[in-house]
């Protein structure tokens, strides 16, 4: 099978959202009047970002998660995305596999795959997802202010903890490594909570190199800081719920720096709580306040009785890790 | 030096034409009204698109040329750009030097790097382009029509000759390989061109995989067939002016199926001619009638007695070649 087969058989359906899909040297997109067009590309490696092992159908599901929860990130309604894929081989089964995940989550959102390039090389998967979001209406890293409440969205940590028993720095019952594993193979992007949040949250930013390392990238741009209260971290870990016994160190690792979460950290006004809540509500999945904004800079995690760990809680760094 | 840093050093620039450039979860972008968004995306692997021994300023260049050369296909103004990249190793100098050849380019089109990724992996250069089109006017591969001149820009095959004389299978004198060298690591994306061709072309495509390959995708999408003059590849080739003595099956190899050239091919109505030149001279880049589309399928080569070429001119094909 050539390039342009493999394209037409697995990569191809009409476009029906957007005026130009697959097939020419550009895809054509039209925002609506008035909306601006939010762009984020993400780079898969195998090996870096998944393991060679992984189940192909996952890795199609997240590879557009990871780009649909920067979407999410900025309250960006899902569009369209172009798919540069390096592949070692021309293999069928894992191509039918990856196409029928990765257009399944497409589907959910209803987000049109409109053009891309496939070549040979080392498995990569280079994603472009474009969504619409009314001008100024955009969730940024910068609107943190002093006073704002810190909330994030779901469970943190679990896809860590599979990571870890996948590498065997831990042993997990098999249901609990089931449970996690799907968090780590099949993270859900919160775009409904994110469209929920227009005009309630002042900041956002989506949990990918761990919790506390991607707070920091909002405290940065927003030019504040945070106190996030130790104790959330036990019920953030999904894994205790089944009655997992975990160090409380390994539980605040996995849920202050664990990575690989995709799911909302974001800030709201203090008065605004009810609100969050019923976004969250609307929104189908829980949010959990973790914190406060401060206006002294930088990011202190705080035990009940008010003392600041000492631990550090590193984010992930690709040139670093 | 760590993701982030590199980021901010080599990669970041503020957004002057965009309302959102890099270090949020997304960049914005808006286009003005009644203006399409055209969206091309190419991914570069070293050892398939570039030698690892390629000078990086020429590779920064070539990364976003390919793609701008897809605008130029559509008759799209660039707008902005993103950048993934898999990069083996933090190498400063490396980067720097990228970074140069890469923003050159993006400032002589005005075109904004406004997102990306980066991470460690096998060297992999992902570039997403955006460029604005008013609605209707994009060029596309479908609109040739029976009885429309085919056109080309500027010079073919030049590339594909330096890449026979890196790979060993030609002799080229010193002064010819460096002016096919050239054409080979900086080729010039038409951009120019293809916003003079707007409401005069019928269709266009850029010639990446090589002229008769890449004119039968517009046949097919056309529902139409071609008819190219075997005499144009001589003048074609621009080697050839250096004296340069090539076996005329050479030339045609080079010209009809070498690749890499980044030139546009085009079809217009044959009324149309003077404004084609006119076009052409205002982009400042010479252009060259090659044959006739016509109602009967297929691609045939003639020779000036009227004779169809035996010989099979194959475009590039990933996992074919």
């Amino acid at each position: 099978m050539g390039e342009f087969d493999l394209i037409a058989r697995y990569f191809t359906r009409p476009a029906r959202r957007n005026p130009l899909g697959v097939g020419d040297d550009c895809a054509l997109l039209q925002p609506a009047p008035g909306m601006q067009l939010a762009v984020s590309t993400d780079l898969l490696v195998e090996g870096r970002h998944f393991l060679p092992t992984v189940d192909p159908r996952s890795l199609g599901h997240k590879s557009l998660a990871v780009n649909l929860s920067d979407l999410a990130a900025c309250a960006a309604q899902p569009l369209a995305f172009t798919l540069a894929l390096a592949l070692p081989r021309v293999d069928e089964a894992w191509l039918a596999a990856f196409s029928e995940g990765l257009f399944a989550l497409a589907d959910a959102h209803d987000c049109e795959l409109v053009g891309g390039d496939t070549t040979a090389g080392p498995l990569t998967i280079g994603i472009t997802v474009f969504g619409e979001v009314p001008a100024g209406q955009a969730l940024l890293r910068s609107g943190a202010r002093a006073g704002d409440a810190l909330w994030v969205s779901g469970t943190l940590g679990d896809a860590r903890l599979a990571l870890e028993a996948l590498r065997g720095t831990i042993a997990l019952p098999p249901d609990v490594l089931a449970v996690a594993r799907d968090r780590l193979d099949r993270p859900t992007p919160r775009v409904e909570l994110g469209l929920a949040l227009r005009g309630i949250a002042s900041s956002a930013i989506d949990i990918s190199d761990g919790l506390l390392g991607d707070v920091a990238h909002v405290l940065e741009r927003s030019g504040v800081g945070a106190i996030v209260d130790a104790e959330c971290a036990p019920q953030l870990l999904a894994a205790l719920r089944t009655g997992l016994q975990l160090p409380i160190e390994r539980v605040q690792e996995c849920v202050f720096a664990g990575g690989d979460d995709y799911e909302l950290a974001f800030t709201a006004a203090p008065g605004r709580t009810a609100e969050v809540l019923a976004a969250a509500q609307q929104a189908r999945g829980p949010v959990t306040r973790i914190g406060t904004i401060t206006a002294e800079p930088g990011l202190r995690v705080r035990d009940a009785q008010g003392r600041t760990l000492a631990q550090e809680f590193a984010g992930f760094d690709h040139f670093r890790a």
